[in-house]
């Protein structure tokens, strides 16, 4: 692709990392934004901005929050020693709209995954050992997404947490296998929940 | 979707403005900008930014440049009397990237669209009129999209300048090279056989 422009490439460039957005896709969004008010860019600019630099994390959890607790972990009707373990936000997402569940989370950030250079030290594993050493947790459900690297992740959690005092269990997988999580229905998932078994059980399955 | 934050929120907003982007897209392409380092969020903000304020257009063709007068424009080897209309500059670069045309363009900014409440006075139409009254034009191409748009913009524009001394044309329609005839749509394939040509033609340019 010739560019008549070093701004417009630039911007096409940059709007084409964002992944799924190819070069004719970026150029497309690109001149959108040209042919729109000004204001318009102003906007997407500033929130752009304004999240990547004041972006908190929820001290707890480690779910995106604009507090240092998040209003999950601060809720005080929600049940403190379950903790549901998920890939990121939008699992957290999914998982409230099916209005099942009343434990709380723990947002690893990622899942393990040795060809991408994703090990354990770059995932909130290290908070989550230390909330189950401290004994206050009974349960903690895996509902990472049912791909090689969540099974992995699963499977790195459970040998490191093997002798604490802790129950296991991953969510029911009437999600299909390799489906992410957060495009899965509600009820699907809100059942997944319900019928979560004894990871050793789902160990046995694979 | 409910959010956690007030700035994820805002941003996944933004997002979700460009066109084809859906609010779950526009949050997996704000939570990926979140994992990378914060410079790529910069590089973005900035290049957009940038094009959105110090964007300049061709005085002549109406092109995105960065000159007042674009490459294609200032180009001596170009014909100077043939231009073709297009509706923004990814036809330019299109047309361009064939290799087979050497005059100038003229570049709309859109196409007539009542329904969008697009009408002639929103598009760069009266610059291409000075331009044909000065006689210095002696054929215009129309290459708009094939579409009711594009037609009626085609033909708003003939209106315009039927007493005119130009000749006026518009590219062929027809099935693609390569293009297999059973999987071509009806429409293309009727003009393709209304507007057929000598074989002799056909001939000459293979
Ligand atoms: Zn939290
Ligand atoms: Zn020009």
């Amino acid at each position: 692709m010739e560019f008549s422009s070093k701004l417009l490439e630039n911007a096409v460039y940059e709007m084409s990392q964002l992944p799924g957005v190819g070069k004719r896709t970026a150029l497309r969004l690109v001149l959108h934004l040209l042919r729109q008010p000004k204001t318009q860019t102003d906007h997407l600019v500033t929130a752009l901005a304004s999240l990547r630099n004041e972006i908190k994390f929820c001290k707890q959890c480690h779910s995106i929050s604009d507090k240092d607790i998040c209003d999950i972990c601060s809720n005080s009707s929600r049940l403190k020693d379950i903790v549901c373990v998920v890939e990121d936000i939008r699992d957290v997402m999914a998982i409230e709209n099916t209005g099942q569940y009343r434990g709380l989370y723990h947002v690893l950030g990622g899942k393990i995954s040795p060809l991408d250079g994703i090990g354990p030290q770059d995932l909130n594993i290290s908070s989550l050992m230390e909330k189950v050493k401290s004994g206050e947790i009974k349960e903690l459900i895996f509902a990472l997404s049912a791909t090689m690297e969540g099974d992995t992740t699963n499977f790195y959690i459970y040998k490191q947490i093997e002798n604490e005092q802790v129950k296991t269990s991953t969510i029911a997988r009437g999600i299909s296998v390799n489906d992410e999580l957060e495009y899965a229905d509600e009820v699907t998932l809100g059942r997944s929940i319900i019928n979560r078994i004894p990871f050793e059980n789902a160990l046995k399955n694979t």
